[in-house]
């Protein structure tokens, strides 16, 4: 196959309004083709930035071309009546990868299959606009982490992920190979964000793998997972970090809001507008669970249910779908939960919960 | 003991010129204690920014009070002749956390104690200004890597850790106990990204940990260490590649030299200015080695003394010490790499080499 193009004079999708009237080359992946006649098709192109309508004429429109084909396209940007306003006569088209028969459609609104089939095919399942989108939205999640914390004089750190022993207790652990001993794979970077405090960092993050040997199948475990993870020194008490918290979820969900907002149109999906959120300690959660809902807690601690029941009480009473949970028992958290002076057998440790 | 500080009114020693004259909380570890007399000692006090010189007289002087114990001064900034051109004249002062009898003093220009002492007390020895230092630039570089691939329409991932298969070939590959299958710990996002960029992300980068079962008794591998990884599509050639690579070492030792400028004077070291980066040809390279140093190489690869000598050739003659190798045969590197249409023996694969 001869390659026509040299994409150096490649144009994205989202671009052709800035080349009206000019010759430009497209490239990308062939998500529809309608064939209006044997001298006229009109083609989806898609490429990283989105798509364009393609007008394909006279011989060109004779190609055969399967859906999710690759191709590179050269033509002249001229106005249209599509959704866009331009689209692209084409002169030229290079075939640089002919799809096979598809296991389903990728320009449909939803994929249309079973989620075995879907992961079968998770590289074409991927090309779906709505997975696009989510990609999109985690990246921008992840940079706007760690861009609050690098402004609030936090580092940036990469902690072992192969370790000697657990942090957070119980057997949820992978055991790896290490040579001729035993391992395991990290399930937090806890202890290294607390020794990198007291090694006069004082303030670390880290966006990075941990891994959990827990069941996976409820909604709330997954045995690998990308986990943003920071700790800091020389504060007054845990009020302070429910502030540096409520402020960093300010700051993501406002870049989320900034630089995603077709991804959150295409998904349905609306981001909260946080000014304060409420914090209930643990006791007076399990009152307002038992008086409102006459939903009993498990002792010391909340079931998912009650996470839930909380969330939505948090919606009506606050207009906010998130709270704060304060002041667990020492029985349920962790060893190095620091406990309350005033109230020995209660930590400062928190939960937030987010629509249960 | 009873905290006197709220440490939201602490201000960090690099801040002190900006509180000239005013009582302020200066918050982090004693690295120097000199003693004058029973009524007058000055203290070298560190935090994330810095240090900073205190002036503590009269019963304060008395404080008994170890290297590297933790404290919280209040006190009045005044200018003085140290270094800085400010000091703290403190007024109170609470011992957060006495320091136990040091392995190694921290204050020295080096860390006076072997590598094995120096490892068991890591917590301590990352104390060191030169280790500080490190983890500085390290943040910086990983953080420019990111900038620059975003601003060039890369989307950042996380891909899987644990994977059924290695990536590079060979046995390098840590086992992982996955419930009752064997999985391993992955090499490199190799195919990761790459199926990722014919899922139409196109452009894809990841700055994460991979794992390599190798050997680590030399100084060319490691068995965990964080990758900054890329892979894009619709490229002309590996020329696109390596003007990429080129772009991306000017962006990341431009950021590291503006934003850490101390901490490269403080290591006495320096980053490359980069222009161009020259091309050499596998077979032209070894030409050049046997040629200029009589040094012949293992067949179709150099060796690492070979590379060494490489990089020297390059400083001597276009005066950098960065070289690229392309040309590499399909016998020496993975199945993925593209061969040549017009020598289909050898692959469009480089390497770049850096002060060998």
């Amino acid at each position: 196959m001869e390659v026509l193009f040299l994409f150096i004079k490649r144009v994205l999708c989202k671009e052709l309004a800035a080349h009206n009237g000019q010759v430009v080359e497209l490239a990308g992946w062939v998500q529809l083709v309608r064939q209006v006649g044997r001298q006229l098709a009109f083609w989806v192109v898609r490429d990283r930035s989105g798509w364009a309508q393609v007008v394909v004429s006279g011989a060109l429109a004779l190609t055969a071309l399967p859906h999710e084909s690759v191709v590179a396209i050269k033509g002249k940007v001229v106005t249209s009546k599509s959704q866009q306003g331009y689209e692209l006569q084409a002169d030229a088209v290079t075939i640089l990868a002919e799809a096979d028969e598809l296991p389903f459609e990728l320009h449909l609104a939803e994929i249309k299959a079973g989620s075995e089939q879907i992961l079968n095919h998770r590289v074409l399942s991927l090309r779906h606009e709505h997975n696009q989108a989510i990609f999109h939205i985690k990246a921008v999640v992840a940079q706007a982490f760690r861009a609050h914390l690098v402004a609030a004089g936090f580092l940036e750190v990469q902690t072992p992920k192969i370790v000697a022993t657990g942090t957070e207790g119980g057997a949820e652990l992978f055991p790896v190979q290490y040579f001729e001993q035993t391992a395991y794979l990290a399930q937090s970077p806890q202890f290294y964000k607390q020794m990198l405090v007291s090694a006069g960092f004082e303030r670390v993050f880290e966006v990075g793998p941990v891994f959990r040997a827990e069941l996976h199948n409820t909604s709330r475990h997954i045995n690998e997972f990308t986990s943003l993870d920071l700790e800091l020194g020389f504060i007054d008490d845990a009020g302070t970090l429910m502030d540096l918290e409520t402020e960093l979820l300010q700051s993501i969900f406002a870049a989320v809001n900034e630089k995603c907002s077709s991804e959150l149109e295409l998904l349905g999906a609306t981001v909260p507008q946080i000014k304060r959120i409420p914090r209930l300690a643990l006791a007076e959660a399990q009152t307002i669970l038992t008086s409102e809902y006459g939903h009993p807690s498990p002792v010391g601690n909340l079931d998912p249910a009650g996470e839930k029941l909380l969330c939505q009480y948090a919606e009506r009473t606050w207009a906010t779908p998130l709270v704060f949970v304060t002041d667990y028992p020492t029985t349920v958290r962790p060893f190095y939960a620091l406990s309350k002076r005033e109230a020995p057998e209660l930590t400062h440790s928190f939960d937030l919960l987010f629509r249960g």
